[in-house]
């Protein structure tokens, strides 16, 4: 397949630089280069401009997508209290999917044949990329020039650059390579790959050390409608702003940082630094809003399909059929979830204290244990008969055919334990 | 049915002396009082035995089943990581069924008739109660004083006891109505009913607030062996030393404190304000070790079980089929499960900041990115293709149907975004 | 609470009949008989009509529900695929909530303070009725007169009949108690009690035995559209039609019996026979044509989803926000279930022996072994190499740590099969 | 990597007969063949020893696995019920990885370096023997001719065959291509592989069209000890005779023949024929007999796991932690269930028409509608009140926000139906 326009997912790094050059070399195609704003700080979109076209691209787009990304990806994955293997709030697998589709979009719009990102072979961002393109545009070529190229070393690479005037950054001071957005950021180097150490204070990037956060707890009150946050303290905010600030105050005191030991889809087992003080913030106060004005079969149930959601997100499958399917499952029930949150920040944690809604389904008449008490005391013997009648049944049938109750130790009575 | 002899579950207080006499009134039977120590504070064995004497039991019974608590119940829900809708540790879920066991052990060992309990019509703990009589020994009667009796308010009950010389604790002045063991404690009071207002500072029995803990950070090493922690700080303890030191430590550190709007099997919803330091530090230790050592599909699948394990205790199915059978899945693997975690105590919060296992699929030379990386990178691409062929294959036959990509907004690039 | 208006289910049956005079006497309240037409056969509006107004009801109503019965019951639970315990289409549990649904509008259309319904005590049909009830209007009192009243034996209730000049019918020469509606049957006597005995062909009520049934196949097309069947042959037809029309062919060639052992919600187990010949048809149809055109982990979760979907369905729950959710999780994806099933029908058998559509997924390029293959063998290699590379970590670390691989018979060869 | 012997998986037909010569031509390798009696018709160990060493085999190794392939094989998937997509019973899903751990075994034991399979590279064959490979000794290379070769087209091949002096078998008046052992066997040809056309009769290999089968049933009853069938109509068979016997009975009685749309691990989509006979009457069997004598919940529970279960055998993860822990469970019930099952054979089906066990649940007492009625019908009441208090208390919660049922069409009586 002859190959004329590629559009190259595109940060502004050396591995991204010199792909445009590589492509150009090895397709003879005229490389159009996609970056998203997504949040990430330090993006400088004048400076990105320049530095893509002086390497070589023949366009360059810069999308900021914050608000997309936010209400199409962050806060049906919020719905769900989405975490990856009980932890991860997966701002970067939430990220993939609509970068992705917008780069097809672009390629569509400008007429290229070919799509190009800058992740190696053994992260899961290529395999997210490489899923939503087949699901939105099958028809494109895929290219891997990180995967494919002959660089073995970094040196290599490095020589391939200056050789074609490609500016290579002064080796930056920091070890870390950090992945970026509105909803988290991930941080990797070589010092953290062994699982046992722990994280020095400085591969946090966002979050104060405890010891460093303030000594006086704030309280904040999150305002739900429809399942998403709308005010912080009463105050109207757009989602953007919200999670902005809600950053900034959990990164302040220290909320939301995550050391784990994380399978891979590619089949290994790796070890992530995350920070992420909104989601931290905004999944308990969803959470804890959804168990007042939830009926109890819903809450047991979505507790079971939050894993596979998150799996199936996790795993590149964002444009599937089955993870809209469970996403229509949490959206039947959204509208009911409004109503308020009071959550205390202090020394690292965020803990819900306090949440109430019109919506409620905590009845104090039936509560309390005081005068005003309403339940009816007399059906529980009525309930806990059939509820308990299979396994009396049971029972009875182990008595009859003299097995045992199964039970691993010995039935009776320790006659020196009775005093 | 006549009933001669009943094995009442008792405690002290005042509603189980109250039931003695009310038993012994309304069936002329004779009455066998039955505690259990499972580490609850200040339980005095010799004034409780006087006591119910005195009330007018004609047998004491006090077993201290601690080690069999933390074995056989605790253990094996650290297995799962059993909480009750994402939170509760299930301190008293997991103590009844042994109790009830132990009664009934009791009640066939003296040859009573009936087991009795003091539980209320509207908790969950009626239901524990008899779902393991019924399962246990069908045959047996249970009688439930608290449901069935005429008392209606607090006053004609103490004036039934001191009619009857039972004597009547001067009000305290604690408002909490508590139950406690070695895996947690429950607190309840009017105040704590509605779920807007923040639990005061006095409701929490065990922990420091963290206004009131440690300034420096503690770390600690615990060791595992076949998914049951076995060492502290290198040390080997029993596990009940290990876990009431743990909950010592925990609550100097303010760790462990729940505050919940949960749902109860009968039906309604209430607050609930917990404290679990020991199963608060356990949980995550064990969780992140089975990281380490256990196969992603292992850890995935295990997260969706969890929910239904907790559920079925937390509903008084402990002797059931399916829990035993939950046990079984979860009790297959756990030998694998060994090696140490390094958890970091500061400020309210327990985190794990390191772990290591002989038994590790932590692979060092798949994992980095350094020089020794042995993964092998072209499989990638071989993988992505089968992963995303489904997508490839559904996106094509939507291009042939003429079907949109069935995603919610379009998916045309924005021109004005465009640089 | 004073009752004046009464709104009661009545089949016409001794039962429903006695309960108009009973519920009169006991509350001295106006009784409005409700009749849900949901194509029980031998349902005759007008000799029902002037039954009730001759055993004393004030007004009758008597509604045609088939169309709303198969449009918002039926189907939804088609597209489920569900069946309660692997078998049961829930042909009365689908009904119950519709039904319910209606006397709670008829109740407040002419003002009556009250419900009430002919179910037993140990049925599920209670169950179902009163949780409607419950969930559409929680302030109408609720009324269960057979499991209410004194009557211990049939005597006394014929005694009672003959008193009150409410007519009995001779008694019936089948000693069936059926309930009937569209969607199957279900047929009750003490004969079936004996779960190992054969029922008598007399049992059952609409399907042939096969000995009887033609001796020459039929093949049936149907036609979907949106996961709702809408042609038969080629020819468009209505819901009810569709049916109607394939429980009589269906029940002509034997198919759709059901004989099981089922497990009540009121903690029994039961013997169950049912007929349901469209239901047996239509359901496996929809589920050949759903693995055409659904992807895979669609299929796959579906099929986990399904049997809490049913228990839900028969637990009553219809009204809960756990059905609609997974309705919803249904319904995202119905619309794709578009195309054409042809069955053959034989001997007591329905099988799906083809299947096409517009949106299949079955792509002959990729699935041919012919010269057309278009599938990338290599990219299997690679494919494979990730997918067990957690499994070759795993044997690695049981090589290194000299566990055993964990497998239950010995690995060595038998030298003694060598040949 | 230096490769001196290789073991590879030898049928004997064209395909592993050339990959012989081929792997010794190109690894310069001493070649190994392993073949395994899994009850495949038509095997003769004889011929294929000669044949084996006439191509250039250094060694030939044949087993009878027919033993272990039930006991620890099939009937552990019997215990799950397992059938992939609900329909397939996995006869070679299961063969797979007892194949692989025996040519391991062989491999350890002549001291091979490598595994060779016969699999082409879009089958899941392929996957399920190199997961095995790689579980169970990560050490040993794997190659995969078909796979690697490059011979496109069947000319090149049956021409280096010749070449080679390789028997060509003159072509088969058969176009099928058939995988068989004592579980089932799986046909494929080209004309099957349009979904739309009927499968021609003579493609079915074992059973007999219903046209052609008795014109009289028959009944068999199975005797279940601990899950597994020890009896059939009351003598005691070996698992092998009775599979074997339950197989020939099936096939005349033309029971157990599939026919699906499947969806392979490689990611598309297949037409497929089996046949199974013995499966399909002992799963119906096994499944109703644990109807009988396990509990409710872990009969809906286990509904719920089976797709699980089956997925990972299906997708070559047998020797996963998660297959055995998943199969801990299905053991720890399995040793009640023991009984009889009464089934009939006819025309294609064989259906469950009777059960009996001394462990069984159902309970006639209770069950019973006739006097002997021991069911506690007033405790109905009780359980429904708490039962439907979630769905009242939120059904009032509606009323008291204003807001409307959530039912989607109107719930006011339609006047007109009123007669």
């Amino acid at each position: 397949m002859m190959i004329n326009k590629i559009v190259l997912a595109y940060s502004g790094g050396l591995d991204t630089s010199v792909a445009i050059k590589w492509l150009q070399e090895k397709y003879d195609a005229e490389i159009i280069t996609y970056t998203a704003d997504l949040g990430q700080q330090g993006l400088n979109k004048k400076e990105l401009k320049e530095k893509a076209l002086a390497t070589g691209a023949s366009q360059v787009i810069i999308e900021d997508l914050k608000s997309e990304f936010i209400n199409e990806y962050v806060f049906p994955a919020l719905q769900v209290g989405a975490v990856y293997e009980g932890k991860y709030p997966m701002a970067t697998a939430l990220a993939r999917p609509l970068i992705a589709k917008k780069m097809v979009a672009a390629a569509e719009a400008v007429g290229a044949d070919a799509v190009a990102h800058g992740c190696t072979g053994k992260g899961n961002d290529q395999v997210r990329f490489e899923t939503a393109f087949a699901a939105l545009n099958p028809e494109l070529e895929v290219i891997a020039p990180l995967r494919d190229w002959g660089f073995t070393t970094r040196d290599t690479e490095i020589e391939y650059a200056k050789k074609h005037d490609i500016p290579v950054k002064a080796t930056s001071s920091s070890p870390y390579s950090i992945d970026e957005n509105i909803w988290g950021i991930s941080v990797e180097c070589g010092q953290l790959e062994d699982p046992w150490l722990e994280p020095p204070s400085d591969a946090y990037q966002w979050t104060n050390d405890i010891e460093n956060t303030p000594d006086k707890a704030i309280y904040l009150t999150l305002g739900f409608k429809s399942g998403v946050p709308v005010t912080l303290n009463g105050q109207t905010l757009k989602p953007i702003e919200l999670v902005e600030k809600l950053n900034k105050i959990g990164a302040n005191y220290g909320v939301g940082r995550i050391d784990m030991v994380e399978n891979r889809l590619v089949g290994i087992k790796s070890r992530e630094i995350y920070e992420a003080p909104a989601a931290s913030i905004l999944m308990q106060a969803h959470q804890d809003l959804s168990a007042l004005v939830l009926q109890r079969e819903t809450m047991h149930f979505k507790e079971t399909l939050m894993p596979k959601y998150s799996e199936t997100v996790y795993y590149g499958l964002w444009f599937s059929e089955l993870r809209q399917a469970m996403q229509s499952f949490f959206n039947s029930f959204k509208d009911k979830i409004n109503g308020e949150v009071k959550i205390k920040l202090y020394k690292g944690q965020a803990k819900v204290v306090g949440r109430k809604s019109n919506n409620s389904l905590y009845d104090n008449g039936l509560a309390t244990y005081d005068k005003s008490d309403s339940f009816d005391h007399d059906a529980a013997a009525g309930f806990i008969k059939l509820w308990s009648l299979p396994l009396k049944t049971a029972g009875k049938a182990k008595n009859s055919t003299g097995e045992d109750n199964n039970i691993e130790d010995e039935n009776k009575i320790n006659k020196r334990q009775i005093i």
